[in-house]
């Protein structure tokens, strides 16, 4: 089953919290409409040091669908146009990528 | 349950299949045997394009244990090294990164 993972940096200036409370509330919301998804995984980093360290990426998204047909159909939805409306409340942009990938189950 | 996010380009001159046929065959096993994994899935792009279009990763991994404590004792075994040891035959360190994260399921 194809795969979109999603990274990003929070925007500059927002908390880790309220990063965390908008992906999962506001941003989720949102991407919950977006035809197809089979399943969707939000990862967030925690400020695990506790002294603020900047890390590679703030969070991921993982989103699955049963084909890369419907991934396509997908993306030229009005709700996927809505979602990446919301990207500049929560994102830092230039760190954005998406990748679209295979999982192969190494240890389960 | 923590995760470990790795993600990382593949070696300079490396052919998008032998990067996958290492990963999930010499380089997976010597991940196994790193003792507290209970998950272990590797995420691989496969070159949807035909083009041989860059992306910017190649592969992720995703790796779960059972508490921060056992991520960390991990992190400091043989068999962690081991690994390490056998990352610049599969990928192009530069662009390696790593983020723990925690699991938010919006949909499932």
């Amino acid at each position: 089953m194809p795969k979109m993972i999603f990274g990003a940096k929070r925007k500059p200036g927002m908390s880790r919290d309220d990063f965390g409370r908008y992906w999962t509330t506001t941003h989720a919301d949102l991407g919950k409409q977006v035809p197809g998804i089979v399943r969707y995984v939000v990862n967030l980093a925690p400020d695990l040091s506790g002294s603020g360290r900047e890390m590679a990426y703030d969070g991921f998204a993982e989103v699955w669908f049963d084909s890369l047909e419907a991934m396509r159909a997908a993306a030229s939805t009005p709700e996927q146009a809505t979602v990446l409306a919301d990207e500049p409340n929560l994102f830092d942009l230039p760190t954005r990528f998406v990748v679209i990938v295979d999982e192969h189950v190494i240890v389960s």
